[in-house]
């Protein structure tokens, strides 16, 4: 069930230490303007490198294999493709029979008995997350003049993430964090009530991005708290404008016109460098394990372009089926 | 796009003054003993009455049309109704050209063209949470002896929950609440990596609830504020028990035989008696509404068996594609 | 998987001897004027009760459940209802373990595990076109101005369609029959390369109708022996206009602009007043059974305007993909 | 819409004159044995070479980028690619205002506004069929012990395939011819009543293979020259083995464990080397047109293997509904 969207429909493939990892969109209107150089942005501000996130560094270069002629998109299914280049598998042998605490090696274990390609976490890597950046730069595009953005407005508690990296680095742990994702100039209608209400679909798809543990929209969490007068937006005009936003833009399951604005909570990292305690498989003896390889300490840092160019995937499918993209683009 | 599931699926349809609300679903197993009698506990924990919901007594009773035959599904869909008796649709008339704060009511104008039944809230009343109770009677069935358990935790910002009641109810307004779901003895290997998670398909069927703002599975948002050795939870057997439970149940999107633990957020109740700012939409000018009918003060207290119902639905979707419960169960 | 489309999407139910049979219609666009006297003239040209049909007589009225308010859709699913009234269940006692020839029996006890209600059919009658007759009726009024028409070209081999009626009912046999449909002013560009070719879905709904057991498209089967220069339909304008239509108005699985031609073939009825071998499947011993109860010696004579209704549905399916049908209609 | 199927679900891509052409496989059961050398036979039976067939030689060679680990499918998604290496796109040049007749040109450019890959057919070439084998080797290793086989049994109206060969060779013209196809070892209660009949999924897929235009079950068209009594398939034993098949192995949309049979039928190859009338589409001038380029004179020989791996993917499909296939096979 490697896909997503009713009209804008991605399916993602690879593994982390196979020869690749991609993303095939099919149903992207034709027409659009779109090369290789256009994913560059994007794929840059989720690289690792910077302080915190992993040393592994890839060439993370995308090659459009099908689905654009004469440099617009021609209706058919577009295979974008990331080569593994920078592939150290000897790191990972010895998790093998030894799940690490709180990755999926145990589940994978379990769902696909044993066959699963384990090496980096194989097709669970937050590696596959290229084609969603890749998707997302496709749909927004398409979703114009939509706008979407996502910050890390927050990481291990502290809003001074510079700060809260530091410590972590020091700590030699991992720390999690909260991202903020806004698209303005959403048009109202989006969603349906049963049971593809804009919530579900974006939620849907966040929860298939590697460490996201949680999403609120609007006031979220803090509703539970507010009474239905506080919580209200009151209407100020016949755009459907409110006073206040705690609806996060959507009610009922549709867009409403104001600001669609979510949160998401990042877990820390699972890989850390601090020992701790699993149990081998094989022989049922609990071990100590020290994860080898290369980490991020806060993952967190990586993910808002990841967030943002998901959400971007949603409503472009939303806009999509609303007729407000039309199947030709010029 | 009201239907939900790739194996186990529903489809909701009605509207709360219009002749009736029902549920249909295909993809049920043949063989499972069904009588009308089995939604009975359920749906008086959904049925209104209690101090803090609202005075609408509805007979809510269901009416198996279709798909049992001498006492036990037989494969085929099955349509469960429930007549509306009890309407007052002269109460709405009002709303027409003023859309209720936090309600549907703009966005369904803006979606349905002004075509949509907009009596009492029309396909997006909470009374079409009758036919997901009901299905996730079916789906309860199905997944025994996996269970599931939703309660309210916190209503209002208060874990007693009757002092909330009454104190929303003096002042006149509304409150929402947390609820807390978990499900036992849920095999592990239920989800996949993208993009039907566990947690992408649990969060899609909860945000079609109406009033539910936010998801988090496990530590949920308190993991932004934990480090890695805090979070991870250490595996110490060879089922894949694990000492803390942080992840909910659920690692890289699948289950892990763990409890699978999630809490949502209730909204208060949108529909207040306090006077509040609307714009007349044909005329374009501000208006003081004032909401007349029948409001839960704390839909929240009616909500717990929905979500619980709710999250036996996706349980059954997800244990079917694993091949969990045969085709024709006896 | 009794569901079918993906923007205009219908799901169907109800068994032949149970309390109703119907139809869900999900996706229809808000606005369109409907009323149940709007089903009346096809439910007329389905009804039996003509030499060569069954004289059970049913009501045959649909009752909207759902879904219209004030006389027009809301955009919100449609319930259509037809209760069963003149059921004479004890006719099918005798066939519980004996499976009919040609009949749906063996297939349903071994899908459903002997729990199908067996009684008429059950959900395998062809009472349940009942619901791809009004479906294609709200089908109809949304593709406007496209036109579908199906008639019986030939009936046991004769064109004289009174003729090879009179002689199956003279021989106590049944026939079968050839059923032409033509769709015009199709717009261009409807269907996909892959795998929703306008004759893949055009064929996968016609193969849902009971009894029709081939498919061909312009030539057909006629095209095995016909060479390119005969079979190349000649383009002579600019809109695509073509000298011939050996292609039945679709080149490379989309439609062409030309008139949409294909021709399906009902298989004679399986119910017969002649004497059968079968089996009991409890005792394995063979018997020669008798089929009691009303029949149809010609059911093609029933099954044009369920041809025409169930492409008129795949029509407005293919034409809401392709934005030529807005979301709102007026 | 470039996807086909439940759960063993397909995606094909490419353009005859891109960068490759290939398949993405997922939901495929983990552990079943796979390598590239796998693929040779039947991709062998599809090549082009032999008299009637194109000369145009592709290397035809598989790569399976993902999904494979240890020499057995892991659970994740493959994606099997072909590299183009014979493209010779100058030839088809010329086509671009002046859509050859039979072919896709007008229906792509009508439905994609001019911006199609019209190279070779683009995304709409034969091609593209070399996914559906490679999919189809896999689905032939799950099925087993069902296997299928296809053969040509007529061509140009002549069961003599080789001397009708010769004929519209000499004739420098194209033919068509009919395909059958048979699965035999079937298990019964695959399909379903309304609307995944074993008809309508298996037609579905048939019609996505270029040049299908019509296919047939059992007796097929002609049973509309038979009577009930002949036609019917007298039950002879408790597993529903029947004495004749003029069902093809299906009832009620369902198998019924009897040999599956089916016939398809190959239009002649629209490419002939024959000089035909078309539209130029800019001028609005009739032109006659000379179609350069390598063309098969009876595209029909090569079609029997995609059929019969078509015809496989299905089953897999039906299979794993129905719990016949487990999640992970050994």
């Amino acid at each position: 069930m490697n896909n997503f969207g009713r009209l804008f429909r991605i399916n993602i493939y690879g593994e982390s230490h196979g020869q690749e990892v991609g993303i095939l969109i099919d149903g992207c209107p034709a027409g659009l303007v779109l090369e290789e150089a256009d994913f560059e942005k994007d794929l840059l501000r989720r690289k690792s490198g910077a302080k915190g996130t992993t040393p592994r560094l890839e060439q993370d270069k995308p090659v459009i294999k099908s689905g654009v002629f004469n440099g617009k998109t021609t209706g058919a299914p577009m295979l974008i493709v990331f080569e593994n280049t920078n592939v150290r598998s000897k790191d990972y042998e010895a998790i093998k029979d030894t799940p690490r605490p709180g990755h999926a090696d145990f589940t994978a274990l379990k769902k696909f008995g044993g066959f699963n390609d384990y090496r980096g976490g194989g097709h669970f890597s937050g590696r596959l997350t290229l084609g969603l950046v890749t998707a997302g730069v496709v749909a927004k595009k398409l979703i114009h003049p939509v706008t979407v953005t996502a910050k890390l407005i927050e990481a291990g508690g502290d809003t001074d993430i510079q700060r809260a990296v530091d410590k972590a680095v020091e700590m030699k742990d991992s720390i999690g964090g909260i991202i903020e994702c806004t698209a303005l100039d959403v048009p109202p209608g989006l969603g349906e009530p049963f049971f593809d209400s804009a919530e579900s679909v974006m939620s849907h798809m966040m929860f298939s991005i590697p460490a996201i543990k949680g999403i609120e929209f609007g006031a979220g969490f803090k509703a539970a708290r507010m009474t239905g007068s506080e919580h209200n937006d009151l209407i100020i005009d016949i755009n459907g404008k409110t006073e206040t936003n705690h609806a996060g833009g959507i009610n009922g399951g549709i867009t409403n016109g104001n600001p669609l604005v979510f949160r998401v909570v990042v877990k820390p990292t699972s890989s850390i460098s601090l020992p701790q305690d699993t149990v081998n498989m094989k022989t049922g003896k609990r071990v100590n394990l020290v994860i080898e390889g290369r980490h991020d300490v806060c993952i967190a840092l990586r993910v808002p372009v990841v967030v943002e160019n998901a959400a971007a995937i949603v409503l472009a499918d939303l806009m999509l089926l609303e007729q407000k993209i039309p199947r030709v683009v010029e």
